[in-house]
């Protein structure tokens, strides 16, 4: 079982959940249909219980479940892990280690079909994943459709080519690519992942990454650029006028509407602009690069308050004299998120090199390319994320164009994260291995394309 | 013996070579007092062999070694992998299979000390290697001083701050960071080399790669930058003025004065600029981004070959109609540099899957940071250019900011790289893992801080 409960006593003998009649929430037998997963017994919501915490027992005198909603639901994905049919009867007292188990999967880089975003929900909700960053937009595409603005994703969803191979080869495939999400289908994914307990956090990345919304609109920006046809980091900026930071503004308000999670990612990573540092208006709001960032951050977090809002950062805000109230990523290793964590902040764990899970799992041959390597799966499973409020495995797509490609990548490390996140148990990583087995098992009869383990 | 000579025979016996008179050319007296390797024997020139080719015969009755200069020199070298005062008996004919056999050395990402390139070329004949690329200038520095223009390394030498860690970490040190060499010593370097059968190819990377030059004279480029703090492709390049034409072509006036070589190497990788997309001086000049790539090395190379010189170039420049008679150099992968062949044009073969040894060998734990992996031993001895000019290794330095690290990454890849240049044996790893260990203790006793084999 993966992740990991908190307490499991097998008992005598197995169950036929199929065979009981149901009783309990209404929501709770929805999500059963709606999985195809005819399982019944007595289910008990009780607010007694913490949030995403539940009890489950399995004997001959049937299925009981108690938890709260949140913990009904991952209760479900627990009794995906056996046979339905025939349930090994047990005991489970369960509960969360981490409120934020997180999976970021950019769109941004490849414009992956919306059918894959729902399949990839029911695999986060499979290992007891709540929370699905939504990298939305970058310097290569524009995926969010705001009706104030079409041209963001008319023109910012499409690039003339890709690179092909990795970044370093410098070669290009020719080939257009593009395409976005309509408002009704990020409303209709985001509804689904509610319903499996997954919130969905939309991430705009600003004032960096912005090339694909400055092609778009170059008024925003400092110069009339093209969607970018390259990965790697980039040097357009949005520009610091009163009229962007207000075009900004409509964009969240639109986000808002789509989105109704507490928190917006905007993003505020990778910014050393030498077009601000040239720009008197620039210099006008602020001293340094890292002022001006903090300036942009607190500014829209401030207009994303006035929507009952909070924002989520990546950790350079730490830096740049940061609002109170941010949510933290700490991405570029293990120490940013205790970092702001001690700072007083809510933070995010997802370093590199633990969980980047588009960097190589290994080096067999005829392995996809990958931006860098290497995150194997032990170094996944041993992740030790201290006193945080989560952690989360980033999918980066420059090198994931197909939906085979993100599932090759995210599994088998994103169940190892899974179990990070879940559990309080030793690490162990060969009883872990031996559990894989049968959950890679339970991933093969959905036809999860999963990396084989070395 | 590495690498393997094409003909080796072991005699009876052994033979001191330090007890023996020398009679030979001066050079090669010259040579070896310099080395302080105090071998004699009857040395002759012998210009009916072929270039780099040379018979050595070492028995009771003495050392007896012909060939060309060229060939004796190599012979000198083979003599250093033996204990020079018993050394085993034996008849060797010996000659390369390619005659371009290479190492580029980046030292525009890190200033490595005059000294250091030294000892490096040293190692190169070590191993019959006989041209060193020397990369001299790039977004992070530039290297090579310019009479003329005193800014390019007085200011282009010279950067703010450096990243630290990983690329993909964002992070930076604080620290500034620079230095170049004058013509001076470059023009001690030269001679050094040659007197060891290396040639210096410098490298004047252009019209990309030219942020510190920029940062040093903006009316060659597009905006005022500084000396870059990042690495990745950058967006600068060069604009199309004919006072921007001048000023290179004075440049290389300066550079074809310093090194005597019959090629200088001038870039043209990673250009895919905006800029030129967007500047009607461009557009009057051709009509797309690789047509003005064509146009800028046609130009230069024409000024170059009024010196009596000839043109290197990066494989993108096989795209962008290329003037005849330029060397290629095919980086992106194993078929640039045939397919360059294929075109009518001499063509050494660097790709990254053999020969980037920036590229991690492995993975052990404490392995420094590499830019990207991996390019273990037995990928680089395993290389099968097939017809082209030659070989190179790559040490790009973004990750090797001191000679220890330099010495980490190239060994031992170098060494079986110079027996892919050098020899036609067939591939045995095994073998050449027996012979390996010989080899590096000769590089211990060099104190070679090379990377210890799996």
């Amino acid at each position: 079982m993966i992740p990991l409960p908190r307490q499991y006593t097998p008992l005598e003998g197995t169950l036929d959940l199929t065979a009981l009649p149901f009783t309990g929430p209404p929501a709770i037998a929805e999500l059963l249909a709606e999985l195809g997963f005819p399982v019944a017994g007595e289910w008990i919501a009780d607010n007694t219980f913490g949030e995403e915490a539940y009890w489950l027992r399995a004997d001959q005198s049937g299925l009981k479940v108690r938890g709260r909603l949140s913990g009904l639901r991952w209760a479900v994905q627990t009794l995906r892990s056996g046979t339905a049919s025939a349930w090994q009867s047990c005991e489970i007292h369960d509960a969360p280690r981490y409120s934020w188990r997180g999976s970021l999967l950019d769109v941004a880089r490849w414009h992956l079909p919306i059918e894959f975003l729902h399949r990839y929900v029911d695999l986060m909700a499979l290992h007891k994943l709540n929370r699905l960053h939504l990298h939305l937009t970058d310097d290569q595409g524009w995926r969010f459709e705001v009706k104030r603005y079409p041209r963001l994703t008319t023109v910012g969803g499409f690039r003339r080519e890709s690179m092909r191979g990795h970044y370093y080869n410098f070669a290009f495939d020719g080939t257009p690519h593009g395409g976005f999400y309509t408002q009704h289908e990020l409303k209709n994914l985001v509804a689904y992942a509610k319903r499996r307990g997954v919130e969905i956090m939309p991430e705009i990345d600003l004032p960096g990454h912005t090339q694909a919304a400055i092609a778009a609109y170059p008024q925003i920006g400092f110069e009339n650029v093209e969607v970018s046809t390259m990965w790697g980091i980039h040097d357009q900026v949005l520009n610091t006028k009163d009229a962007t930071v207000e075009f900004i503004k409509h964009v969240l308000d639109e986000v808002v509407e789509v989105f109704p999670f507490e928190y917006v990612h905007l993003g505020g990573d990778e910014v050393r602009s030498l077009q601000w540092q040239h720009s008197p208006a620039a210099q006008a709001r602020a001293d340094s690069v890292g002022d001006l960032l903090g300036w942009w951050i607190g500014t829209l977090a401030t207009h994303l308050a006035s929507h009952g809002r909070k924002t989520a950062v990546w950790d350079e805000l730490l830096d740049a004299d940061p609002p109170e109230g941010l949510l933290f990523f700490g991405w570029r290793d293990v120490t940013r998120a205790p970092a702001a964590r001690a700072a007083g902040y809510d933070a995010v764990s997802c370093p590199h090199e633990h969980c980047y899970f588009d960097w190589s799992e290994g080096f067999r041959p005829g392995e996809p390319t990958a931006i860098n390597g290497f995150v194997p799966l032990e170094r996944v499973y041993r992740f030790e994320p201290g006193e945080v409020t989560g952690v989360q495995g980033q999918l980066w797509t420059e090198y994931l164009p197909t939906p085979a490609l993100v599932e090759y990548r995210a599994f088998p490390r994103l169940a190892a994260l899974a179990e990070v996140g879940w559990s309080q148990a030793p690490k162990d990583f060969a009883g872990f291995k031996d559990r894989l087995r049968a959950h890679l098992s339970l991933l093969d009869s959905l036809n999860v394309n999963y990396r084989p383990v070395d």
